[in-house]
């Protein structure tokens, strides 16, 4: 399955008049737009263009409310709570990250957990916001089932990613991943290559390790059994209870502080949203001096880089490297789109009425339809 | 290798002898004694009396300053930096922690970060301080280097454990893991028992797999190159940048926000301590109904407990279950010592001059001296 190359300019008019023509205003598509694009400038493919099919799903079937107003239901000087009200993930996500953030810059810290919310994305949108202010970001969420516990066979935890981002030169620190050994998102894009995923990231309804890509994600769907691992694989012996403990961490934040739905308590048959998300962010100068404080840090990241290599390695990478130079080399060069994808684009400007051709010329996708 | 049974009363009162006998006020051994025996009850070998001799030769090596006086040097009502001026790590992570707790109860988050300071015994330890009040309580330390960055081969990251801990029935939740795949304190187990360490936990000075117990521990020693891997092993596939990525989370709470010293700035050669912790403390009643909070996420906690096992397995912990299960067992059956660890102890009873059979009776332990 090929590639096919757009310009990040185009996909940008492209998403922010399919989000708008979905019903959202100008200043909501923009952010949706951006949490989007970004993930594929930061060259996580799974969660950029690939994910539009699946927000036209959650629209479609109305578990996002597109006219929601979510509410926020308890406040602090350093903390608050969200009832998005089925809002799309990105825009009442945008909104709790500002408050966190205004609350760090005036109190030191903010933390602000959302519930009852929608898919938001890549945690790290969130966690650099902060960033760009000067601050510390973190942000986690938990998900739709998809991971088993250490030892067990059904999917109670989401992929529940955390990110952290830490200001720093010459880039900033930006770490996001998720808490399972991989994203469902990574096993869409096997599925679209229609390649077998390799030993180690899931396991069947009897808790047997399988490489089967579409088996798996049928059993995730259907909750039959079987999911991805946490980080550390299936046994104690690599840390697999480390990967289901940061999974825990997530549910903390998000689920239990919100007092919102675990990744359990999420279904792709839902009509609302029950996913939960946290924000926090971390004032540098309520520490000491927020400009030694990030030159200290930048120097070990330095050194870190510098530091002999493995065999056969000609790099080691500290996190938000890769990502500063995906962005560079997108900008200049556009967006690799898998054409399966474009696929699902194509089918996605049928339900709106949308002309295909006006964004992308005379350029013919095949006809695609998502294994979950 | 023999293990040899011993009341709890008699280790405590033992330690709280060794470590008066070493200058510590009955208070600070009272601190001192309860984190390593913490971890014996808690089944944490590695970090229990296994850990005694470790602090016999900081102390004797003067890296811990039995007289040093801790500075509160920044502070704010959500967050405060001390620098511990080398002072034994337990007892001023205790005190940080208080902080923590303090500013928790009163402003609703509290986050306290330490510089200059030693080794602190299990993350745990303090994380569960916060949950005793009915807080949610994080702990995180960097250490001595030991774990190479994923490609690298020069240990700049310590075993950088994260602790968190909330409240919930019948157990508290309880994660505390080292970032790397397993702690130095298992190979040094794995030492006292003469076997060789598991595939998947170390490379050697090229960057190459290695099961060489004592090679790696000498390796880590001497900066030869080589070292633990972080969760998520040696490549990308299963996640070896996430692990990293956590102990990177590690290093920016505890030595970037007190603009202490990173794991790569201490030695075993070091005349003064250069450990960085962090600890934080964060109150549910900012967030909503504590009350409410605690019975949701325990009925999570129990679900997962409750769900459907793997082939083979009996049971789905929850973090903190195994913890509370070994305390109850020990409290009753005793503690189970190493006799290598008892051949140390028997060393440190004779630098302190401190009559082994006083305690121990006519048990007569190996000969023993570690090997790093």
């Amino acid at each position: 399955m090929a590639y096919v190359n757009f310009s990040y300019d185009l996909l940008h008019r492209f998403c922010m008049d399919v989000f708008q023509k979905f019903g959202f205003t100008e200043e909501e598509s923009d952010i949706i737009q951006d949490v989007l694009l970004t993930a594929d400038l930061y060259g996580i493919e799974s969660h950029g263009m690939q994910r539009a099919s699946f927000y036209h799903k959650a629209i479609e079937k109305g578990v996002v409310k597109i006219q929601a107003k979510p509410e926020v239901v308890f406040e602090t000087p350093v903390t608050a709570v969200i009832d998005a009200k089925s809002a799309m993930g990105q825009v009442v996500s945008h909104k709790a990250m500002l408050m966190a953030i205004e609350k760090a810059k005036t109190s030191g810290i903010g933390i602000v957990s959302v519930r009852n919310s929608n898919h938001y994305g890549i945690s790290g949108y969130y966690a650099k916001m902060a960033c760009k202010e000067g601050l510390m970001g973190f942000s986690c969420t938990n998900s739709h089932p998809l991971m088993v516990p250490t030892f067990g066979v059904s999917c109670l935890l989401g992929s529940n990613p955390i990110a952290i981002a830490m200001p720093a030169e010459p880039y900033d620190f930006l770490f996001d991943a998720s808490t399972s050994v991989v994203t469902h998102g990574k096993f869409e894009v096997y599925s679209k290559l229609g390649k077998e995923v390799p030993q180690g990231w899931a396991v069947d309804g009897k808790g047997h390790p399988t490489t089967y890509t579409d088996t798996v994600i049928h059993d995730i769907a259907a909750h039959a059994g079987g999911g991805i691992l946490p980080l550390g694989g299936s046994t104690e012996q690599l840390g697999s209870h480390k990967g289901y403990g940061y999974a825990m961490i997530c549910e903390i934040f998000s689920a239990a502080l919100s007092m919102g739905g675990f990744s359990k308590d999420n279904s792709f048959k839902d009509t609302e949203g029950h996913v939960s998300h946290s924000f926090m962010a971390i004032n540098p100068a309520f520490f000491g001096d927020p400009e030694a404080i990030k030159k200290h840090f930048s120097e070990f990241l330095q050194e870190l880089r510098e530091s002999p290599k493995a065999e056969g390695q000609q790099r080691i990478y500290t996190h938000g490297e890769k990502e500063a130079e995906v962005i560079e080399r997108c900008l200049k060069e556009g967006i690799k789109v898998n054409e399966n994808t474009m696929g699902e684009v194509a089918t996605l400007c049928e339900y709106l009425g949308m002309d295909f051709s006006t964004y992308f010329g005379d350029y013919i996708p095949p006809k695609y339809t998502a294994k979950w």
